[in-house]
């Protein structure tokens, strides 16, 4: 595995726990974390259960007791260690936005393809009880024709205009902002429940274009955050959809949405019922069926928690809920059961490219002041 | 009407409109309204609508041309005013408690029964559409066998001990404290949706007991509030309850909830279902199933705006919500269909006889420590 | 007052209460009321409490005992009667949308500050308590910098598509659809909190393309409902807005949000603060501060029901929850004090006007497929 | 550790995840699994990282290489094998309820003094970040006096009458149902957040007296739940409460509170402030302070993810949820530490036999039919 902080733990937890609550066709060995500071990765090894670390990814890629490599690594890294890994024939999983742009996007998934690794993106929250339901729910027809798909992605962390300048707000290392960032969930968990994408267009903002830069990470000089730098992605970005099947789509991923901390949040409409949903409730889905008696029709606040549910059965008894973590134990869970004999898995990398070509329909259409087909990018 | 300030605003706005939203068999004429200060009440009838009023209860309930009276004077004074309406051939529309204690109310009772003129007691609530939905499926026996009923009413407006020694908070007045002003609301609300009690048991606290004289609501002195007085009612009052239907009852009063400003909610569990409701939300009653698929199963939040619902479809199209002084509207309309031809009315004052006896079983059961059967009183 | 369906009842009942519960500079006589229909408008004079009615509209305003005008008639006659109110000296006031196009809204103007009369439009929601203590919020500068604004306006009443065709349906009469009925609302709003709009762009869909002619609405006839004719209005409008203060923002309106009843809402996220609100739930308003201790923090679900909150004390106690058409009073309250003598108004014709220059920019921007700033049109 | 079903578990889980999000004194090894059926308890050992398992408690009790034994065993074994561990010199962790009945409870906890051991009772719901900001606010005297606490726990798995006859409904098993599983919890917040019980008085009911008797869990026999037992616990037990400090408290447990799943609930109201929690939404607080300004006062919903939050900082950033097994992984943790030379712990086998005093004071109510003061048991 490539990478030991945010999304490094979220991964090394899945892989830990796994085996605990799931049967798998086989058993998971974590073999090595990589990191490029030693002190560091060591750390991360010893804590989250690794047998061996390393500081150089070619030096895990080559190893032979390596079956899979999981990178989740800052965003201009993904492509390199991905086609080092597919040369090695390894399998690859891989954090969102698959890679910095569209066409690294789409080498790496067609070299993936070439090699007949297995691969996946770590789209993690379509492995959550309440959006297999919402899914279930649409795939058997209750919602009829879909009309409306609404989502948001709320957080507030850069309010702040004294937060620095992390690694994130650089274009260069993770490619977009709030747009790459959380939008990306939003496409992919839309394409996931209502279908493909037509035509977009979208507006973004930077509200705090300098930041202070943050003093060296690993302590050694104190420049103290007195400098700043320029904020060179977007802080937000809302945009406006049509899918191909004709529903209309609103989407906004913001860091400055005071006082929301994680809101990714969708609600859909039908011509038979609607469904709504937010990730910092992640254990109830709310449904409507139009096809309820007239005086008994509302909203269901549905708890997904207990055997019925997908996923929920493996944990604890109802109302006991599960959280945000769960997510990655689930995708990890289908990725390795994908890699050992499983049927097919999505989200694979040509749901990757296929995320990344809305994102970059969105900022091209940011660009133009126009509309922009999906197909155009 | 006798009676002026909160309740008679209430009650005389209900007059006001009912026949704008319903169609009655007659019309509504608001004769005269009553009240000890002169000023005050001349000044009421103005300003709400009534044709005359009157500063002796006395002359008014002796007026011929008055077919009904409504009585919302403070509690202390109901049966007078009601026994000498009642000898005098008039309808009678009561506040609730309908009398200081139960022996004063069986006298009215009585009163009304002998003299054959129509009597009801304003329990108010009953009349809500949720209440009303509420009542219907529970009717119907979706809910099935009844378990749980858990009634609460929360105010908070006596936390701060400053708050001075109004009429409400003396017992030779009000009779009672939250006991008879708010548990008298859930006791009813418990009689209409799930039957008669059989034994209760509760306890009450007064948690400040001493608070500042009024000045003279007149002007005259200016005795300002720094002398004290004893407060000689309830501030809360919990109680156990066991319905006569084996159902278990749980029920608290209080007016030192801080923050709840008006918390009247009960939730009812049934072996098929269960049901939940908030004055402070009062056009959504939410209802559980078990009959519901089993992944799909939660409480629906049913806005009860639509004309499907009771009283709804005489104000204004779905999502278009009523507000708390709606519930008088519809309790003046049923009682005038009631007076002019209609079939029958509850809650009469045999309600209120029987809301009486459960207040007392649960005052004598806080004086002996052990359970009092309803009966018993 | 010209008309006597929904909107006529509402203002009826504006009217007739609003004198009970608050001081008037002077008293309000309702006079006449008009329709076209002699049965209907005599039937709504008595039921409303009119003192007469009038089939035409050229007769009513010329009356000399009328001083004031209101307008809610279908959008198609608002001008038309607006101009020859004003040209008799009447104040008016009237239903928004004011007219069916920018240059008729602007001619509305014109004329009535020509005139010299009191003009406003009813726009009802500014004068809720909960929308009120928001714009007292942002006033005093407690949200900061304003950075984001999202409205919705759902409802679902067309989603059944045998749903007949209404004259809201019919572009000649109604003007528009979802759009001019419900963004006007959500722009008029977001005009009041955040201020004015810079650039727009939008979509809409009609999701139903025809629907069942209604059998004639005076029951002579039997047509009964198969034939269909075509609707030429909007099902549902979103469109991205940039404010000129710099905050992005997103709306949509539909008339096809399966189980959302009147879902008018907004929310704001300032740099300090953020609101929400929820026209379904109007007695309360959730407000976060960022100036909150750090593990303190969190939107408070304030209820807008007590004395320090406008309005809301000439109702009830704490927690007594007001209803839609309270809005309603609230505004002819204001639009009263404003004609005899009270300070300045609005919403006046200049904010419908203002109003209808975004619901028209974003028309043009779905024409074009491009923004279009609202200056353009 | 003794156990491995739902509790085992859970426990397994905590002991395997807490060394990767806490920081500990000395690391956590684990050693031995116990279970009476060999192929039960050796599959679980595999699955949740035992080294090895045990099928007679005595053996693993008397192992050398280890230094803490956790019972989870069903709640008639706890005594015993807690006896026998304490002669051993280990420390002890123990699931709740401490034993059958108080007169054991204190045997054990005289036992555990004498020796010198830890000593814990899992009440892991103290742990949990919500109920440790309640705690502090508490403590910090920001609710001032506290006038109510209202505590629920809310289950429906037993609605269903053809559920079998578990051995958590056999009181020699059990000891008590709802009463003794459910309510042990809500007593044990109850003393941690408002002090210590006075007097009480309750009710009970068993709705259901008779259930199938499952099969032979083995699955040799196929008496295939035809035969029906006796249930000899309570299905619900509710109690009213009156704490030393002068604080009224309504108390109720049950297993038939249908659509409800895990509804821990409690509301605390005192004379400054308000708090409520419930445990199917538990990393949200909603907390009320009277200080706040008159009109912008409200109960706050506090999402307790970010890093001021206790426990929280050490899981994932603001907004991203825990769930219900975290708090076993927060009461390991202290148990660790307290093991290894930390300073105190609680709850301890005292806080166990406390709870235990007020579950038997309302058992002993209900006999008698009157209150009963805790200290008399």
């Amino acid at each position: 595995m490539v990478g030991y902080k945010f999304m490094g733990k979220a991964h090394s937890h899945a892989y830990k726990d796994v085996g605990m609550f799931f049967d798998l066709n086989a058993d998971v060995v974590m073999k090595a974390i990589c990191g490029r500071d030693e002190n560091g990765v060591k750390a991360a090894a010893d804590k989250f259960g690794w047998e061996s670390y390393e500081t150089d990814w070619r030096k895990m890629v080559a190893r032979d007791d390596i079956d899979m490599v999981d990178i989740n690594a800052p965003s201009d890294a993904h492509k390199e260690i991905a086609l080092a890994a597919i040369a090695a024939g390894k399998h690859v999983f891989c954090e969102k936005p698959l890679a910095l742009n569209l066409s690294d996007a789409r080498e790496m998934l067609d070299a993936a393809e070439k090699a007949g690794v297995k691969h996946g993106v770590c789209f993690n929250y379509r492995f959550l009880p309440a959006v297999q339901l919402a899914k279930q729910i649409i795939e058997e027809g209750r919602l009829g024709e879909i009309h409306h798909y609404r989502a948001t992605y709320l957080q507030d962390w850069l309010v702040d205009p004294n937060s620095p300048l992390a690694w994130r707000l650089k274009k260069e290392v993770a490619g977009s902002g709030a747009h790459g960032d959380l939008n990306a969930h939003c496409i992919d968990l839309a394409r996931f429940l209502v279908g493909e994408f037509d035509r977009v267009i979208g507006h973004s903002r930077t509200f705090v274009k300098e930041r202070p830069i943050p003093a060296s990470s690993s302590g050694l000089s104190g420049n103290g955050g007195s400098e700043k730098g320029e904020v060179t992605v977007d802080d937000a970005t809302a945009f406006l959809a049509e899918f191909k099947n004709g529903a209309m789509g609103t989407f906004i991923a913001t860091r400055f949405a005071t006082g929301r901390k994680n809101g990714n949040t969708f609600e859909i409409h039908g011509s038979k019922g609607s469904i709504r949903w937010d990730l910092e409730n992640l254990n109830n889905l709310e449904v409507y069926f139009r096809e309820d008696e007239p005086n008994l029709a509302g909203f269901r606040t549905i708890s997904v928690t207990d055997s019925s549910h997908k996923y929920a059965g493996n944990w604890w008894p109802a109302g006991h809920i599960i959280g945000y973590e769960h997510g990655f134990v689930h995708i990890v869970y289908e990725f390795v059961q994908h890699m050992t004999g499983g049927s097919g898995f999505a989200p694979s990398f040509r749901d990757g490219v296929k995320c990344q070509e809305v994102l970059e329909a969105v900022d091209l259409s940011i660009e133009r002041g126009s509309w922009v087909g999906v197909d155009e990018v």
